[in-house]
Parts: structure tokens; sequence; C-alpha cells
């Protein structure tokens, strides 16, 4: 099979032997969504070597016989399924877990990738494939349902209009609550201004003085400039959700988080099952945030792509 | 009246005019205690000037006639009551509150001190004045019980062996956590270790590996060794709780706490009536940690003493 193989200094396309599925499950990718966190890997985050890609749809050709030629979306985290962490439903947090395309196991920027069939989800029909690969990191926006109690009318500020921030602003906004998201870029913000969202293009480097301090405040910018917005636009007893994993140190007093008694909550992977059912009844558009469609040999045009300014999901097709 | 007075450069005992109530209630003051925040306040913090003094039980003088003779405890924070916070019952995170010895309100380190009447409760009987005292810093305590879900069982680690760290250990060992207190002060673990709870005298500065991670860590050290050294002691999915107010500037990677997905918890002031309840039913022990006792006279001294270390409560009483 082709698959592009990141070896430390470029991501080159290379014919490779079928994997051998050993207990896990043989997807052939149709699509594979190139993710902020791929452009970080190919910048040394997490040392990682060998195939990227953590975002896919795929066809079950080897696994379990239920799961055969059924069109699916894969969990992200390899869990060992025996250690404490996942005897209390913790596999997403398994201490040994590989994660795909990111930690010990190849991803899906190829023609074929293994997945511990447990981690597989069946698409509904509904679902286009073009849809169905935005689950993962649609199921990162969920996780913010999971662990805020989001309610009707909750007013809610998202900063950072990146593929995840957009997302997330979705995810609210078709929850209930009063959304406006803080972007930089008037093109991706028009995604959200079509969807109903409220959004207002600002540098949040700039020092302006927070209008209403509100509910529910998520970091996605990454920034630590978006941190200390972050800070001062939540309101006392409130809860800000930090959305970026690659954040360098800050230097932070937190005696405001203190003083205000805010909630800070860190979220990474979220749940896949209301992800898909939410995109089976269209409850979040995402097709509209695809930029461009590449081939598999088309890689490193793929991810210079992506990494540009401006620019929402880019996809391989193998 | 006579009166400690903070001018920017010392703590001057004078003889003032008594308060003019003015809708205040004004209590006549049996004990003040000592708070770490007070020793801060004196070197600089919030720009204070005035009476100190925010921990007190005393006898009403002159209020509503139901409260007048009574014995009592004073929230600090003294709210607006017509505000968004007020009405949406934050009052302790009223925008333009005073807050009694800490900002803007005269405070207890005094003959007497007015406050709101709806600050005052009312101390049972079976309650002690030197217990009383604690009513201030025990609500804070309690406040994480208010804020966390604590379990029976819930594994818990303090950091921090100050006289806030320590309530708080108690508190949670009250409740049924599974506790252990990290200090460096001998002398203030042995107060713990009677009461039952497990203790660890270290030094948090070194790096010893964590043993298990634990649910909910409570940093109680104002450091920022001790804010590490929680990011590293709380499980995944666990909860930081952050009480120090005068935390400097650290610089901090927060990506930990995004990869766990650790729900961090700014906490400050808390409930009375579940402080006043559990020391009413002897489920804290507080009076073994009153060091000394001084009258207003020696206020000086008795600021000293509060913050040799290894100083537990140091009390005034006018």
């Amino acid at each position: 099979m082709r698959a592009l193989v990141w070896d430390g200094e470029a991501l080159r396309l290379e014919e490779r032997a079928a994997p051998r599925a050993d207990g896990r499950a043989r997807v052939r990718v149709l699509l594979a969504g190139v993710c902020s966190t791929d452009l970080q890997l190919l910048r040394g985050y997490m040392g990682f070597r060998g195939v990227p890609g953590h975002e896919v749809v795929g066809v079950v050709e080897e696994g379990p016989p239920g799961l055969v030629g059924r069109r699916v979306v894969a969990e992200i985290n390899f869990a060992c399924g025996a250690c404490p962490a996942c005897g209390a439903g913790l596999g997403r947090h398994c201490p040994t877990r590989q994660v795909m395309g990111i930690l010990g196991a190849d991803g899906a920027f190829a023609e074929q990738v293994l997945v511990p069939p447990a981690n597989l989800h069946v698409v509904p029909d509904a679902v286009s494939d073009e849809e169905a690969v935005f689950a993962e990191p649609l199921a990162a926006a969920f996780e913010v349902l999971e662990q805020v109690h989001v309610r009707p009318g909750t007013r809610a500020a998202v900063l950072g209009d990146g593929k995840l921030g957009l997302l997330v602003a979705l995810v609210l906004h078709a929850a209930g609550a009063r959304v406006t998201c803080v972007g930089r870029h008037a093109r991706k913000l028009e995604h959200l201004r079509r969807a109903g969202v409220e959004v207002a293009e600002a540098d949040l480097a700039a020092a302006a003085a927070p209008a209403e301090r509100v509910d529910l405040v998520v970091e996605a910018t990454g920034s630590a400039a978006g941190l200390e917005r972050a800070v001062q636009l939540v309101r006392p007893r409130g809860t800000l959700v930090l959305k970026s994993t690659v954040a360098d140190a800050h230097r932070l007093s937190l005696a405001p988080l203190v003083i205000d008694e805010v909630t800070l909550v860190g979220s990474r992977c979220g749940p896949f099952a209301p992800a898909l059912a939410a995109l089976a009844r269209r409850g979040v558009a995402v097709a509209p945030l695809v930029d461009a469609v590449y081939p598999l040999a088309e890689g490193s045009e793929a991810v210079a792509h992506a990494g540009r300014p401006g620019t929402l999901k880019v996809l391989l097709r193998p």
C-alpha cells in the first residue's frame, strides 16, 4: 500500500506492505483530514516518526465479521484495556495508550490503517464521507458538553477561529448557548455568521477592554495572549475551557482565577457517538469547512496548504 | 475605642471615636485572628490602609434588635446587594464589594468593628470564642466541598501545612476523603496526625517522583513549586483546587492540564453555616491550632509571631 511517512525531515510517499491486522481491524482509507496537530508533529511535536493522520473515514477490509464492509470512523486513543484507568472507563487517558498517527501507532495518511475494533464507529448512511471525516475534531468539540453544563442561554465566548474553534462554536450554538466567536479571519468567521453564530473580528493581543464577562470561555487559540484574554472575559464563578494542547509555558498569574473562583477545564478528545449523531441530524454543518482535497501523492502540498493562514480543512483522498 | 491602624509603614495602636453604625451593626470584638493575608497586607498587598483583621468573633452592641447582645461571626465580603452578581446570589463576588480589613472597610484588630447585619451569623452556644474565630478560614476550607464533589474514599492530597492547608485537610478528612497532607513542618503536621489524617513531611521543591496520582489536589502553599507539584500529583480527569490568592506569576505550561483533562478550580471565601455547624458538632478540631493570644496593645508582636515559620494561629484579644 502507499503511505505518507514522516522520517523527521520530510513527508515522503512510500510503497509498503499492507499492514497485518494482528487483532486490529484493517481499514481502507476513504478520506483523511489534516489537523493542526499534524502540522505540529511535522515541526517536531511528540518526536513522532511514521505515518501521521488521525482523522479518518474508511471501510473495514479485515476485522470482526460484523464490521467488515462497513463504513467507519475511528477513535484515536488505543487503550490497553487492562489498567486502572481503562477499568474506570478512562481509556482515552490510559497511561500506556497509543494514539493513531500521533504516538506509537501509524495513522491514516495511507491507503490502509490498523485500528482496534473497539475504537470503530459505524457511520450512519445519512452522513457523507466529507462529513464523517470530521468525527474526530467534532468529538473534541462535543467534549466541552461532556465536561461543562451548558444551559440554554449560557453566554459563551470562543477565542480562536481555527478549525477547532469553529467546531466548538457550532456545537455550543446548536446546544442553545449564546455564542460569540472571536477570531482574526473574516473568511473563517463568515462560516459561523452563516450558521447564525455571533462573531467578532478582533486581534486578541490588542488590549481592548472586555465587553461583558461571560459564563463560559473556550480558549482555542493556543496562544498566551488568548489565555490572558480568556481570564479577562470569564465571569466570577464562570468556566474557562482550555482546548490547546501545544501551548508553550505561559508566564501567568493564576490569582485572578482564585479571586473570581473560576473553574478551568482542560479538554482534549471527545465522544464520537454525539458527534456522529449531530452530523446525521444535520445539527452541525461541517461540509462547508472543506477547503481542498488532495491525492496522497500530493501530501506535502496538502500539508503546506493546510498550514497557510486562513485555511480551513484540507483532506487527503488515497 | 482602640484600634490597630496600618498606615503603610507601621501598625500603630490608636485611640479613635467609636464608629457610627450607620446601617451597619456595631460588633464589640472578643477575639480576632491574624491570617496570612494580613501579613501580606502589611507587606503592601492590595495597597491597604486602615484597620486590618477579617477573622472575628464578637458581640453585637448596636444593630437589628434580634442581633443585639448576640455572639456573632462575620462574613467578610460586604456586597452592594443591588448589582447583577448580587442578584445571582454571588454577593461574595460583587464587583463593588468592600472586604472587611482588606479592601475599603476597617477590620477587626480593634475594640469595635462595623459589619452589615446580613453578614453576621449567630454562634451556637456549644462553640467557644477560640473556636468561633476560626469560622472565616474554616468556611474557606468548606468552600472546597461546595465546589467539588468529594465522595467517601476520594483520594486527596493537600499541599501546604499552613493554617488553611491544615483546615482543608481536616475538612476533607471529616468528609470521608482519604487525605494526605504534604508539608514541611513536623509540628504543624502533628496536629493532623493526631486527628487521623495521613501526613507526609516533604520539601515540595524536591523533584521526588509522585507516588500515586490522586483524584483531588488542593494547592495551599502559594508557591510556584506547589502548583507544579500539584499538576504532577493529580490524576487524569482529576481536580486541582487553587487556594492561594497571592501567587506570583508562574511560568507554567498548562498543556498537562489539557492532555489529562484536569479541572482546576479557583477557590476563595466560603459559606459560614457549614463551618459553624461543624464546629458545633465537634467535626473539626480547631482549638489546638491556637499558638498564642495577644492583647491589642501588642499588635506588632502578634504579627511578628504569626509571621515566624511554623507558627499556627495567633489571636488578638482587645
